[in-house]
Order: C-alpha cells, then sequence, then structure tokens
C-alpha cells in the first residue's frame, strides 16, 4: 500500500529533490534517541527522544479538538521559553485518560528533567538545570486506556544514554519510525535555505493516518531547524504557513483529539539576526518551511488509510479564500467523491453535489471544472467536447487534479486528499482485539 | 441487503403496526398513476403522477444544496395556492441540465395541464381549467444529463388515462416502487388519528440513497391526507415536524441537488375547523404527522447504500438544541465511527473524538456514554465494570443505540444513520458504465 511519493513531488519545484525519501543528515543542536518502551506486543520502536542541549525555540499548534489529550493539555501549561526535550510515544493516546494522564505526564517530565540535568553536567561547559517545564510530549494511540508511566518512565536512562548529538540518516528514520502507528511509511522532509549568506536546514518528520487499535488518525509534526528564530516569529511563521499545508489536508475529516505540529529552532546556525517576520532576511526560510510543511503533509494524505489515488482540490477565483477552502473541502469530504475516485470514475456530477452542499454561494454559470487538463463543465454548461472515455482515461492516474474554478473573484485554495476504498472500510472496521 | 425495519418500529409506540410494511389503502381526493416511460434501459416504472382532483393544500421543503435542480427550481417558481398534479421521473434528476431542463418541466407542465384539464371536463361536475402552476415535479437520477423531454411527453396521456381514483395496498406499492432509484425497498408508512371526531388518514412514500449511475441519495418524501388544512398551517406543521425526522438523518453527509418533501391536503375529511397551528384539535395530527415522517425517514436510513446496522444517536442534556444535533451528527458523520459499527467494534474512543471534533464546549467530567443499556463512560471515566466482551456483543445487535448525556442543559436530539461498509464502497465505487 502507498503511493509513490516520487510523482507529486515531481510536480513542484525543478530543482528539488526527487527522491522517495530525502537523506536528512544532521542539524546542530539537536540530539535523538529511540528505544522500545515494550508499548506494543510485538517489540518496535515507540519512544521517541528529542533532546536539544542548549535548549530550543519553539512554536506549536494543537488540534482543534474540543477533547483534548492529557499531553497537549500539559504542552499547553509550561510557560517557557525553551524546549529542552520532546518525549514522543505511540500505541497510547493519553486522552480521556484524565487526572492519571496528566500526572503520568509531570511525573515524566520531572523525573526526565532530573536525568537530563544529570546528563547536562556531564556533557557541557556550562550545565543547566532542566526543569519540568522544558519538557513537552506527543501521544499517540488508543484513547481511554490508562497511561502506561511506569513502562515509560522505567526507559527514560536507557533513551537519554541512547541520544545521538550527531545525527544521519539513519537515525532520523529511526525516530520517524519510531513515531509512527500503524503508518506504512515513515515521513521525512528537507530543505536548505539562506538567511543572508548563510545556510540553514530544516528537517521535518511526520506521522498520519495509521490504525491502530482505536486510534484516530492523529498527525504529528515536528520541524527542526539549526537557524535562530525567536518563539514570536516561529509562531507566526508556523500559524501562516500551516493554512495551506497541514490544515489543507484531509483524509477522512475526523479529527484527532492528539494532532500536534511544532516547529524547534536550535539557533545554531550563525547568521544576521533577524528583525520580526516581515525582515526580507526571512522570506527564503519561510517558503522553504512551507515546502517541508507541505511536504510532510502530502506523505501524511498519499499514506492514509487503504489511500490508492492521491487527490489534490485546486478551488479558483472565489470571493474569499474561505468560499475556496468550504467548496475544497467539501468535495475532499464527500464520500462519494471518493468513492467514485476510488472507482476510477470521472463522476463530475459529485463534485457539483459537493460544491452546492458547501454552502458557499455562487453563480454556476461561470462554474467550470478540469479535470487534469481535462474540460469537463465550462461556464456552467457540460464541455460539448467532453469524451467520456477520456476522463475515464485520466481517472487511471494515481495523482489526480480536479480544478474548480467559480470565476466570482481572486482568492484560491488547494486541498489535498485521498481516495475512500475498501481496504479503509477493512481497515477501520476490523475489531481491535 | 437492507435492515428489517420491524425491529427499530417495535422500540416505539406499542400500539402501532408492526409489520414490515402498512397496508396503505384509499384516501379521498388522491388519484395515482405510474408507468414505464423507458427512462430506464430494463423496463420499468419511472414515471409516477399524484393527481388531486379537486386540487390540493400543500406544502414543500427542499434541498439545502446551493446548487438546486430545474424542477426545485420550477416548484419555487409556482405561485399557486392548490396542486393539481405532483409528476416524479426517476433515472434523470434534472440537475445541472441549465434552461434546457428548466424548460421541459414547463413543457411537460403545459401539456400535462391541457390533458388533466380536458379529464376534468370529462370527470368532474364542476370541472376546473388547470393551469402550469398547478402542476410540480419531483426529479432523482442522473445529474448532468439532458433531461429527456420527449420520453416523459409522450407517456403523459397514458399516464393520465391510468389514473386510479381509488387505491389500494398495490397502487400505492407501485407508486412508491416507481420513485425509487435503486432503493432495495419501497418506503411506505401510514398513520390514522382524529381531528375533533372525525377520523383522518395520513399516508406517505419516500425513496432514498439508492444508487444509480451518478446519483446523490436523493431522498424523495411525499405526504398525502384527506385532512383539510390551510397552506399556512401545512407549512408550519411540515418545519416542525421535519427537523427531528428527515432532518435527523443522516446516510453519507453527503445532500442531494434534488432533495424535495412534500405534503398534500385534500380536504375530503369533514372535520371541524382548524384555528391556525395553535389550534388543540391538531395535536393528533402533528404527532400523527411526525410518526410517519420519522418512519418514512428510518426507511431511508435502514435501506443506506450498504447499511447493515441501524444506528440510533440519542445526545441528551445539552445547552442547546443545536449543541445536541452538533454532536449527533459529528458522531453520525464520522468514517471511524461508522466503520467501526460496521465491524461490530465497541470503540467508545471514537465517540469521543467525534464529540470532541462537534466544536461543542462541554465539560467533560459530566460526560457519559453508554451502548443499548451498558454504561461505558461515566462522569468522565471509563465505568469502572466496563467489560468489553459484553460491550462487543452488544454491537452484534442489528439496531445500535449510542446514548450520549453531557448533563449541561436540557435540550435532547436523536440522529439516525447507517453503519459504514466496504459495500458502501462497493456500491459508490463501481463505474457507472
Amino acid at each position: 500500500m502507498g503511493i509513490n511519493l516520487g510523482n507529486f513531488l515531481s510536480s513542484k519545484k525543478k530543482d528539488r529533490k526527487m527522491i522517495q525519501f530525502q537523506d536528512l543528515d544532521h542539524i546542530d543542536g539537536v540530539g535523538l534517541s529511540s528505544i522500545s518502551a515494550n508499548l506494543y506486543e510485538n517489540h518496535r520502536d515507540d519512544l521517541v527522544m528529542f533532546y536539544f542541549r542548549e535548549g530550543a525555540n519553539f512554536a506549536s499548534v494543537y488540534t482543534r479538538s474540543k477533547v483534548l489529550s492529557e499531553n497537549i493539555k500539559w504542552n499547553l501549561d509550561q510557560k517557557t521559553k525553551k524546549i529542552y526535550s520532546l518525549i514522543v510515544n505511540t500505541r497510547n493516546a493519553n486522552s480521556f485518560t484524565g487526572d492519571q494522564g496528566y500526572r503520568s505526564m509531570e511525573k515524566i517530565a520531572e523525573y526526565a528533567s532530573q536525568i537530563l540535568s544529570q546528563k547536562q553536567k556531564e556533557d557541557e561547559e556550562q550545565p543547566v538545570k532542566i526543569k519540568t517545564k522544558n519538557i513537552i510530549f506527543g501521544c499517540t494511540g488508543t484513547i481511554g486506556e490508562i497511561f502506561p508511566e511506569e513502562k515509560v518512565k522505567v526507559k527514560i536512562p536507557d533513551l537519554v544514554k541512547k541520544i545521538k548529538y550527531t545525527q544521519n540518516k539513519y537515525i532520523w528514520m529511526k525516530a520517524a519510525l519510531g513515531i509512527m502507528t500503524t503508518d506504512t511509511q515513515p515521513k521525512l522532509a528537507m530543505e536548505e535555505c539562506n538567511i543572508g549568506n548563510t545556510l540553514v536546514k530544516i528537517y521535518g518528520i511526520a506521522k498520519g493516518s495509521g490504525m491502530i487499535h482505536p486510534n484516530m488518525a492523529t498527525t504529528l509534526g515536528y520541524v527542526f531547524t539549526d537557524a535562530n528564530i525567536s518563539n514570536e516569529i516561529l509562531k507566526k511563521l508556523l500559524k501562516k504557513n500551516i493554512s495551506n499545508t497541514f490544515n489543507a489536508i484531509s483524509c477522512d475529516g475526523d479529527t484527532s483529539t492528539n494532532d500536534m505540529l511544532t516547529i524547534f529552532s536550535t539557533g545554531k546556525a550563525n547568521h544576521a539576526k533577524l528583525n520580526g517576520i516581515n525582515d526580507t532576511k526571512i522570506k527564503e526560510f519561510d517558503e522553504a518551511l512551507n515546502r517541508v510543511l507541505l511536504n510532510l503533509a502530502k506523505r501524511v494524505v498519499a499514506d492514509g488509510e487503504g489511500a490508492s489515488k492521491f487527490v489534490t482540490i485546486n478551488v479558483k477565483n472565489c470571493k474569499t479564500e474561505n468560499d475556496a477552502k468550504k467548496i475544497g473541502f467539501s468535495i475532499a469530504n464527500s464520500p462519494l467523491v471518493k468513492t467514485a475516485i476510488a472507482g476510477e470514475d470521472p463522476n463530475w456530477g459529485r463534485i457539483i453535489m459537493a460544491i452546492g452542499k458547501s454552502e458557499v454561494l455562487l453563480n454556476l454559470k461561470r462554474l467550470s471544472i478540469k479535470f487534469g487538463n481535462l474540460n469537463i463543465v465550462q461556464k456552467g454548461k457540460v464541455n460539448v467536447n467532453y469524451n467520456e472515455k477520456e476522463a475515464a482515461n485520466y481517472m487511471k492516474n494515481m495523482n489526480i487534479d480536479i480544478n474548480v474554478d467559480v470565476a466570482c473573484g481572486s482568492k484560491d485554495f488547494t486541498v489535498y486528499t485521498m481516495d475512500l476504498t475498501k481496504k479503509y472500510v477493512e481497515i477501520n472496521s476490523d475489531y481491535r482485539s
């Protein structure tokens, strides 16, 4: 299973690497460690530590669900300017676990802060005392099961012992594998760009819609850069770049209690100081960050449960971006559209239906729809040269582009999704035990 | 396929008929006729005429889609107090057919009004001239195909010739079959009640989520009564009773361009005059109408594409009814919840997820969830006696009740849906040709 990722990358910037997996190497200031805490019955890495020996600036965005997992509550409660460690576990979402789940985070943070403070004394010339508030968590897996605090805690010393200050592609791959649930592929992306004359790196890993016991297709995304960027700017950059990347994807329209995306900046690259979000020196970084996030987001979709096709929905020329977004997601979340795509059926009637139910007011006489370059609907009418066989042929592609032009404004939005297959139902209806 | 309808009816009012199909007989003032206009390749009834020889008061509600089919546009344009005929065709939705589709309605209405006016002269002591505005249409089927105006028109004389002024269960069944697309079962319901001391009848037929070429799971519902109720009161009754019946069901969250529900009142029953919606004499009728609509709505869900289970989601004690509705539909439209139910998996974590993504603010510490009578979550915690095997056993039922109590108000709402099966995907991804 899984879609060849080379395909959708190749339509992007010509000069980018078109390999299935990009080789991440080393980012100064990041330490990595992965281990098995025996959270799964079959032995696999399920606990990953990211350690920032000199601390890292950071910014996070979290799920919009009104039910927050306990680790996210913990993260939100920590008022700190620097993060020293992010600890990610899979198998247990620590969601709907109440006080026990929250206190587990607290106790693990206490224990990890002691051991990491000890490590500071051993490794650093100017050791700092790491506090619980300097540690945040990512959790993904089953909802409502007691959080396995002891199993995690007992592995912290080992986890710290194994921290690698110098990474290579294998170490990153191991971390990307360690945060997976039942993703079929690890998700990694990288970009390099200049801030002023200094080359900086942006690396990211993510996990997506794997199915594990009762899981909610949690998305975790972690981005690391050696650039020196303030929390305030990171926050603005993340907010700006998440809207058309991680917030532009939809697998099944469901929302996890655990979604989390965090960017960490170690500040080890020696570039000129940045003066706020409007500093022109940040432009390249801004764009590169967008590519990293989009790359990861697309990998999450492409590896969506049961996905056999990667679908790009370009909605153009709306009155507002929000209208474009509404139409895009209405199409992306329509089971009837998604099953038609799975069946390689150029069923444009269902696209019309999805546009109609989006509740966006539009002038149908201006509406145009293309599948790829094939004109299907032109200015509200079926293209007189519409050829069903040609359209059916197009639907055989692995990458499907649905282009909707409503011609009543100038705002665009692109949504990424996958098809809805029998495999999806199979994966998600298999009884857990 | 299809769920035994006796099951969900039996939990309702003890004194009601518990048969799979209720036997509708005769309603004074209604004429019925069904025919094949050869709209399908295989011969079947696909054109149904309802004829009200003395005219009928009426009220309609239509789809919320921003894309309206041409027949619905026609219906909305007719300013009349009496309807003399409703003509329903299947196979072609007359949606996205533009001027051609609209003019087809006009021409068919012109032709039918002539022929029906002729019939008035033949049959009635005081014949009236039937106008185009007295005729409305229901269409369901393929979107975007040219409307087969000639095929329908040519059959109007036959259709009129075959009108039966006296109906029996076979005639109603034939009409219910004639409006189906690929519904696996016709949908009929009936109630009798008193207005004052006079017994009146309420009969209804509906079609639901059958799949035909590219169709949008259009819901058509037509209700007929011999009561004498003004258009104004009918409108209020319909609005009031649709919210917890047809607007409380969800099959896949998609919305048709053609949905239509109309109630017709022939006024042939000789009961005391009704003085507005608050007249106490209308109470029984109001309740009976609700039962007819709910009965039909449930039949639509139970026959939803690929449905193997009928799911009732009771959301209780919210601050507002809208909150209860949001939570109910968030659960009902969640592919993860629906696939879990298909897999007979008591995956309550997904219920929590769906509640979370509903965006309703609530105090989780008060939340309780039951599957049927089984306590799963009590006041925000997993029931200490929760027994997974017992819960798994409950999920084997054909009728699943999910009871959510948020304990922060007094407003309830119930949503009806079905599970999401491989069969659904199979039906909807099969290529049309």
